[in-house]
């Protein structure tokens, strides 16, 4: 059989997922294609569709009960499970965080009241390098799949992209210990993402929202955050049990939270559920503080988009640089602690000391990890009001920018410089080859450009410094992440301010709308420079131009009822496909007919288990049926799936016959070809499909010029050619129609 | 023709729309359906599909870059409109309500200062029954349409169903004013839902998310009530279109609240953006205080799910009173008005006179209207707690129920008193014919329930009564409204206290599984009582034995892609079908085929305007294109639409032809015969069908076997006949298949 052998090596490079092919041909984006797509798994996971073949049917009226109610239990105890283990983790990763990130400053600011000025830099850099390099080692070596946010990678799974290994054990421990070194080794990154990213292993369909109420105390957000910002396609029976994980989230950190009250958790902060409470009983605004609170939304949505857009940038850049090697990864990590460290250290000696205000609430200046007046270098009685942003946790600075009653607290120069250097930190340290988020770093920028705002407003408005960092962080977050409702009830649920809801409404509704006339959000632009394929809800106004008759894949693979095992592994070798149509010829039936839609995961599983036969009168395929379980072709964890060029088959097998008909899915979707493409997207879209059968008008006409749509399809603009109008033929053929009919 | 003329006056009585047929057949809905189904207008205002007809594409390649503007502009402008409409009528509501009831309350109150007990009850009674007889007449007379809470026409609507006259102006303007008096005249009737109903109003499709924001000033909450309650099929621009929205409502209330805070409203609060303030900065609960909760969780379930059983039972007695007559409805409400004057001016007589506190943080006793310690009949230095909670408004109610530093301001059996009768007086209201929520009702219920668990577990718990009473109104929200995001982020907006989250999560987790366990939620239950067919979101088990092809409406109404006018006509006038398939046969093509779907507001449109022909060589149907444009086909506003009666045509024109290719819909979704109505129905769902076309398997035997399948389908459950087992005839044919092979 020459037909099965075809260059299966040259095949192997190339094997990439179908949707991922499209975009080969789009300019720029083929190197981030080939890191991603070079060893895409084919399986599909997140095929949405009910598939409806004889197995399917006859496991499903085989189902007692029992089994039914088993099912359910097993689900919700998953739910549960998820909870409590992604909150221990959540927990486990803020104890660690606090205590080395703690310990690093509790030590250096000893050495510097002692005035050793040069050993305290020296432990500083030190320690950050060192736990630089260790997150860096451990992701380039164990788990490339655990840099970065996360986010991107999962949204993109939920809209059925299979990155390789981003769900796997190891990703799941390097992205926990990573993300925990980075965060304490001063890096301007968050934990929030990889914290997303982190629950999402522990369930790769619903953890996202448990990851987000473990990292920021902020269940109700994170439920709403994976429906806003994640799910491509949403059921009320995910939203129930989302919130269900929330709650055991939420309650399960609630009771951690009380014990590390009595102060068994080392420099575990004291602080309870909510993270920078901000309430104040009479919040006063009027008329006159909504011009100010406008002029901020509408910078802070350019500030977002030049975030975004300078983020893309660098991303590019870093990728060059990772491309060549993990040496450079690693060097390139190390050289952003090294600069992070000088800036960290540095910066606070521009800052002039300040004398403490009398009657300052807190101890002043304070030695140590937190606190609002840090001594830094100054004398006695002074604080270093650069050093309390700068030389500290990222918490505990966001914790000072919204704190009140502090309003004479920070000079200018201080506040400005403190911007600058998160803004552009922030953007350098992302694209590190570390676990590193992005939610805490955009919250530190703006809520320092909020504070800046509000002292330069001063004493025209009625809002304190603190609310204005508040509204500040509100701009560049919704100038960013561009969500609306979910970053609402985040901010809602960190902050604890409900009488600020209105203004930061406004300002949400300023900073997106502002923000989404220069660029995109900032997870959908690094899913494009990573090269996933993400299938937008909305159609372009060029789709609606085009039919899908216009873009359907060709030349079309097609399986017969009862075929030979030869021609399919020759074709599964052949194509990148994941489904194949199955049409009846005569004999078969009267006419082509066609009769389902197979996946290319079931036709592996079939090989492997060989249920083939040499056709004779007494022999029927059916037989096979029995072979096997619903359990057989059930759906695999990522990337778990086996791959045709694992399978051996002899000369004899290859030529023998194998019955598709009980395995094949009786009752595809399908459309005609006319169908616009943007309704066709939409079809796709809400219904979560990875294939759709396209049949063609003239249902006498022989089957065979009937197409098949994927998912690429909508992407690859390159390969579609606008269509003449279409309503030509359609008016010649009435035409003729009516005379012939007068 | 006498084809033309059928029985059209005995079509008329019993012309519904098709999807409300389907429920004649269920028993002991009949006369629920008479109701709601004798005057449907067939007119579908609510088919989210793509209508690609010529009409439709030449429209889209007409429109110029400034009139894509032009429309998005548009509709940003009616969603700021929609939000500044309804956060004033919301404001001027409140404003109504709280200064018509307040000076009721007023007065009644110095009656009883100077102890002209009898005097004080007519001036309370016949106030009440003032206010009532005005609601329900107006109600009754002018807009019945306005009479319940409207949140499940509404919801109904969303899902396709269009009951008659739901947004027209009048009911617009008697759901103001009549929700003003009945809510003014002490019925235990609430005002959450009427403004729902009345921002729906306001604009069909958006306006509900605006409703609760004016009306509990929770603007999130409103967002998230509209997404996980009503919206049956939900975009992410729809989300951030109900954002802006919501947004407008809540910076306009702002400000009209700011307005009234210098004391320009009357008795209008003083209170500000939170109704109900609960906050403490310090609220420590521990482990111990689990139980109880769980406890209070547990039996929420159960009363909210009894609470649902008995409101449907007894507006299944209602609707018997009210089919009777306007003059009965009108009784029902008035009768009810008098139960409840004496019950809310007898009960507090029950309850002893108790000593003022020393150290009370308000008066006491109070005059007038609200207050903690009401003086009602007591002497000087005593107030009559009873009274405290049952002659007052109810968010005063509420509000004296939540407050904290009051645990021993309530006795036992008056709490207890007082939750009975909110728990039965609430049912007996919400069916009168006036406008009347149910959200008020319940949480001044379930804080009843709450406060009296909080006091029978005393000392045993870190948690103040009030607090219990939050738990306790979310216990029952969540027994009888079953949502949980949403609901959260309600009582979060109401009451301002974040810490009690993870308390908040557990009450509506456990209460909704106990309450789901016995029955549905309330909405559902009211629509169905109402009788309209509402299409669930999960497929039944039983939907998965059936296929398509067992379902479909039968007879099948074709048309010819050349049809003659009278055949239209007098399928228009028979049936009750909405759309219906275009096929073209020989000579017109090789063999039949189908050509598309045409709705019935398309064919009315066209029979209005003639563009007939008699067929010639010379004259072809595409003229007919140019004298229509895209507006003639534009959708209409609910019950709008012409009718087929309405039509006159002459003998002539009956006998002419008309051109349909250019008004069908050339690319309906269509599914084969054997798809299983599970995967159907979700299809239905997820796209936002009114309409889906069966074809059959075969696809070169006659299309006219096809079917065509619409939404009462999936609810014709008597229709449905058990299919035989489906896999037998296809492993015959199979066998035959392989024995031709071989």
């Amino acid at each position: 059989m020459s037909t099965t052998t075809i260059t299966t090596n040259a095949d192997q490079e190339s094997v990439t997922a179908p949707l991922l092919s499209a975009h080969r041909s789009i300019p720029n984006s083929t190197s981030q294609v080939a890191i991603v797509g070079s060893n895409v798994c084919p399986i599909e996971s997140l095929d949405y569709e009910i598939f409806e073949n004889e197995l399917f049917k006859q496991d499903w009226r085989g189902r007692g009960k029992a089994q039914i109610f088993q099912y359910i239990c097993t689900k919700w105890l998953l739910c549960f499970l998820i909870g409590l283990i992604v909150s221990l983790i959540g927990f486990c990763n803020n104890l660690a965080v606090e205590n080395i990130a703690g310990m690093k400053f509790v030590v250096t600011s000893n050495m510097m009241l002692e005035r050793r000025f040069g050993m305290a830099f020296l432990v500083f850099g030190a320690s950050n390098f060192v736990l630089t390099l260790f997150a860096s080692i451990i992701t380039a070596f164990i788990a490339p799949a655990a840099a970065g946010s996360g986010i991107p990678e999962v949204k993109a799974y939920l809209n059925g992209v299979d990155a390789p290994g981003i769900f796997s054990f190891r990703t799941l421990v390097v992205k926990i210990i990573g993300s925990i070194s980075a965060v304490s080794s001063s890096l301007l990154v968050g934990k929030a993402g990889p914290m997303v990213h982190t629950g999402a292993c522990v369930a790769s369909l619903l953890g996202q929202a448990a990851g987000i109420a473990a990292a920021f105390r902020a269940p109700v957000g994170g439920v709403l955050f994976a429906l806003e910002e994640m799910a491509s396609w949403w059921r009320s029976a995910l939203l129930w049990r989302a919130f269900f994980t929330t709650a055991i989230v939420a309650i399960v950190l609630r009771a951690f939270i009380d014990l590390c009250l009595s102060g068994k958790c080392g420099l575990f902060g004291t602080g309870g559920l909510i993270m920078f409470d901000v309430y104040s009983a009479n919040i006063s605004y009027h008329l006159d503080d909504v011009p100010p609170v406008l002029a901020l939304g509408v910078i802070g949505g350019i500030l977002g988009s030049i975030y975004n857009f300078l983020l893309e940038k660098v991303l590019r850049v870093y990728n060059l640089i990772n491309e060549k090697g993990i040496v450079y990864k690693i060097l390139l990590a190390c050289s952003i602690s090294i600069f992070t460290s000088c800036l960290l250290f540095g910066l606070p000696w521009i800052a002039s000391c300040r004398a403490c205000p009398a009657d300052a609430s807190e101890a002043c200046p304070t030695i140590g990890r937190s606190g609002n007046y840090k001594k830094f270098q100054c004398l006695p009685g002074y604080y270093n009001d650069l050093a309390s942003l700068i030389f500290n946790t990222n918490d505990d600075a966001i914790r000072n920018l919204f704190s009140k009653d502090t309003d004479s607290e920070f000079q200018h120069s201080s506040v400005l410089i403190f911007f600058i250097t998160c803004f552009f930190l922030s953007i350098l340290s992302y694209g590190v080859v570390a676990p590193a988020g992005l939610f805490v770093p955009v919250i530190v920028t703006g809520a320092s450009y909020g504070r800046l705002v509000g002292m330069l407003v001063g004493s025209h408005s009625n809002l304190n410094h603190g609310l204005y960092a508040v509204l500040g962080a509100a701009s560049l977050l919704g100038g960013s992440m561009r969500m609306t409702v979910s970053l609402c009830v985040i901010i809602l649920e960190l902050t604890n301010n409900l009488l600020l809801l209105p203004l930061i409404m406004l300002v949400l509704l300023v900073s997106k709308t502002v923000a989404d006339a220069f660029n995109g959000n900032i997870y959908d632009l690094i899913m494009k420079a990573k090269g996933f394929p993400y299938l937008e809800a909305h159609a372009e106004p060029y789709m609606r131009q085009l039919t899908v008759g216009d873009v359907v894949t060709g030349p079309l693979q097609l399986f017969h009822g009862i075929e030979k095992v030869g021609n399919i592994v020759h074709v599964l070798r052949t194509t990148k496909h994941n489904g194949f149509p199955v049409i009846d010829e005569p004999p078969l039936s009267e006419s082509p007919v066609l009769f389902g839609i197979i996946l290319r995961a079931h036709l592996i599983t079939l090989l492997k288990k060989k249920p083939f036969f040499i056709p004779a009168p007494d022999r029927t395929g059916m037989d096979s049926l029995k072979q096997f379980s619903a359990v057989d072709f059930a759906k695999r964890g990522s990337g778990n799936g086996d791959k045709i060029e694992d399978i051996a088959l002899t000369e004899e097998e290859m030529d023998m016959f194998i019955d598709l008909h009980p395995f094949t899915n009786a009752s595809p979707y399908t459309v005609v070809e006319t169908m616009s493409l943007a309704k066709a997207l939409i079809l796709f879209r809400e219904v979560g499909l990875r294939h759709l059968l396209v049949i063609p008008k003239i249902s006498s006409v022989k089957i065979s010029c009937g197409g098949y749509i994927d998912k690429a399809r909508f992407h690859a603009r390159t390969y579609i050619k606008f269509a003449p109008f279409a309503g030509k033929e359609q008016v010649e053929k009435i035409k003729i129609s009516i005379s012939a009919y007068g």
